[in-house]
């Protein structure tokens, strides 16, 4: 007998099915037992005469009559709710060993450590599944919008030759006699693209070196890029920012309004028109509301972008806010100077709920005042020459951005800590386990 | 004046408009010149009084009015061809200095390593271009399929802590004051996700360290991974492999068929209905096709590949065929031995035009089998814990498979070099630039 999804079950009421999935729970009233039966489609009521040997997660095949439920004793809140299965006959695929955890309470009230010390298990529980669920519509989201602005999807290298960028730490390693990194960003890659594509999208896991532990960064995460070319002017970029995170946003809350109602999640306020704020001007305002006066500062502090993410939602009804125009100085080499101040950049944050989701810039396509402007960080050219290449052959105007994948997961969920936005994260003290713990 | 993209001009005859995007070719007749613009949807004919300063691959804005072409001058082959541009302005927004390879050439006849130092201009010529159209298509029908298949797309890491696999070599390198590994597979991970999802899909960057170097192996690539729960037999890991692989071959060929056309490529002969042998018949087959006798080898030799492609394509018409049951001793610890004959595995390779494109098994899903199994490979359970973990908790019996992006672009393209299948191709010598012409 073929399985029967038990989503499907809905449909079968009053034939002999046949079900699979994991034991939720087990309820024993003596004469008869009780199973909650999942599978990637839901949970169904399974009913067993006299006793059973049934552990939860044990993998079971359940074969019997589909039924109608007794209106009084349905389950509204779930479709399958009203569906109960008689289970005639029952085969266990594979047994659960006994849960260190209680996977059937209503949260896992585990501290961080011993939720990712038993992933393999408590990814299993509904509201980290929902997660996941949430950072796959994302994904989805992230790739309709690239539809919609016609961008080329490319694939691009994570091994590079030099440590090009500078800034922060990169990994380095062994590489045939030589010597290769992993990539911080796909940042020069997607802009070479823009000279045969115009228009591109990517997907990339990028790496940090640095020895620091915060809630909000992880040594190897996942970002999404744009890149658009023949742009007319700077705001163009900011526009296809903001529709763009509106629409991977949105999407995603569409999708996944059943695992957003699981996680006890109000919907972000998030639509394309977005508060946009120079990065002097978000200083001043935070001086008004704050008396914290960072004026002089060459950044906003992460104080500053939850302050500014408050005035956002204040006044003008939003949980994005976009700051531009960060300090020349601050900001990559190929980052666009603005032309009316040089000081400062054509480049932009966009923060979601207090803290920093996204980055890009319009950026420098002018081969000559490219090459100057590597020089003059002390640089060198021939460092940069596949990236040059590009440029030296006719680049337009184009700027783009990138947005990290499990701090707008975080963000979106109101989750604490990134580590709970990433299957399994990787940082200074952990890969799959934290160092110590093995003795390492 | 807003930006009309070549591919509307067609509906703006009669009108002023503004194109942008590269020179391709300039002839000039003396009193005017024809300039052919080309941005990312197609190639226009401008037409500008006099003579002019433009070169290949300056990026220029025209402003003029769209015309209908004369009949006999139009051309017919491509769909902007009955329109021309009468330019009245021009303007240069990046020149491009003189090329270094005749981009105009209808081939780029360039050794492979030429054409790798210049990557980031030739990758812009038309059949260049095409290749990773094609590629990103296929992509597209992979994760088409994976809708069809109704799987959840996971994120996993490529950081890992231990030398898990064995096998060929890994990358390795200094993790804040640990030792990490950059991963040949994503495999233990997707496995460890059918424990929530039943059924994954997920795309991963795959490093080999091994230091050979082959028309066939890149250093770093992209794979495509599928994994399925709550199979009932190894035929269903069969029949998921040879559709989903018909579905993205089949997509890219539908959404890309200007793109062959251009490249000259024949589509292949690809549908859901493989012809499967064991690998010992397939042996068998070779030895009686070609005298040659393998039939007590432990693999398929790369000639073999080629034979059973020949044998497929001659006696079903086919341009893939499935090889079942490799030695259980040549395959993965996870791989589930053939309960009629333990020797062999219920594994699989997909063969396509000769060359082995995807490979998978069903899995062991039993805790205790799985454990035993790593111990009598010589390995260490504690390894393993992380994915030992997800076996303990009820894992359902499942399989899967992974298909290589590059070289499934490669095959369907019969291009020569799996290099030419990946923008920016490492390898043993290669990042970017031959390390030996650095003079590193």
């Amino acid at each position: 007998m073929a399985r029967t999804l038990i989503i499907d079950t809905i449909k079968k009421v009053g034939e002999t099915i046949k079900v699979a999935g994991w034991v939720q729970t087990v309820r024993s009233h003596g004469k008869i037992t009780f199973v909650d039966l999942v599978d990637r489609s839901g949970t169904l009521q399974a009913v067993i005469e006299g006793d059973c040997d049934l552990k939860p997660f044990d993998v079971v095949e359940f074969e019997g009559l589909a039924k109608e439920r007794p209106e009084k004793l349905a389950n509204p809140n779930i479709s399958t709710g009203f569906v109960e299965l008689e289970a005639q006959e029952a085969t266990i695929l594979s047994k659960a060993q006994e849960l260190p955890i209680d996977m059937g309470a209503k949260d896992l009230e585990l501290h961080l450590p011993t939720l990712l010390d038993h992933r393999s298990l408590t990814l299993r529980h509904p509201k980290i599944k929902a997660i996941f669920k949430v950072q796959e519509a994302l994904m989805e989201g992230f790739r309709k919008a690239a539809k919609e602005m016609d961008c080329t999807e490319v694939f691009v290298p994570t091994i590079s030759a030099s440590a090009t960028e500078g800034g922060a730490e990169l990994f380095r390693f062994p590489y045939f006699g030589n010597v290769a990194y992993l990539v911080q960003s796909p940042q020069l890659y997607k802009q070479m693209m823009v000279g045969a594509f115009e228009r591109v999208y990517l997907t990339s896991h990028i790496y940090r070196a640095e020895p620091s532990v915060t809630t909000r960064h992880l040594v190897e995460s996942i970002q999404l890029d744009f890149e658009i070319g023949f742009i007319e002017k700077f705001e163009e970029v900011l526009d296809a920012l903001e529709v763009s995170y509106s629409i991977l946003v949105g999407y995603a809350q569409d999708m996944c309004a059943e695992e957003l109602k699981l996680l006890g999640v109000e919907p972000s306020l998030v639509s394309a028109k977005v508060p946009r704020l120079k990065m002097r001007e978000a200083q001043e305002i935070v001086f008004e509301r704050t008396g914290v006066d960072h004026r002089n500062e060459m950044d906003l502090m992460p104080e500053d972008e939850k302050e500014i993410s408050a005035w956002a939602k204040e006044e003008h009804n939003s949980d994005l806010v976009t700051i531009t125009h960060f300090p020349t100085k601050k900001r990559a080499f190929y980052s666009m100077p603005d032309p009316d101040d040089p000081e400062y950049t054509l480049s932009f944050d966009l923060l979601f709920k207090g803290l920093e989701v996204a980055s890009g810039a319009q950026r420098i396509h002018n081969y000559d005042k490219l090459v100057e402007t590597i020089e003059s960080r002390g640089m060198d050219p021939e460092n940069f020459e596949m990236y040059l290449q590009a440029f030296r052959y006719g680049m337009p105007p184009h700027g783009g951005f990138s947005f990290g994948l499990e701090r707008t997961t975080m963000k979106l969920l109101n989750l604490q800590n990134i580590r709970e936005a990433s299957l399994y994260p990787r940082d200074m003290e952990r890969v799959d386990f934290s160092f110590s713990k093995k003795g390492k």
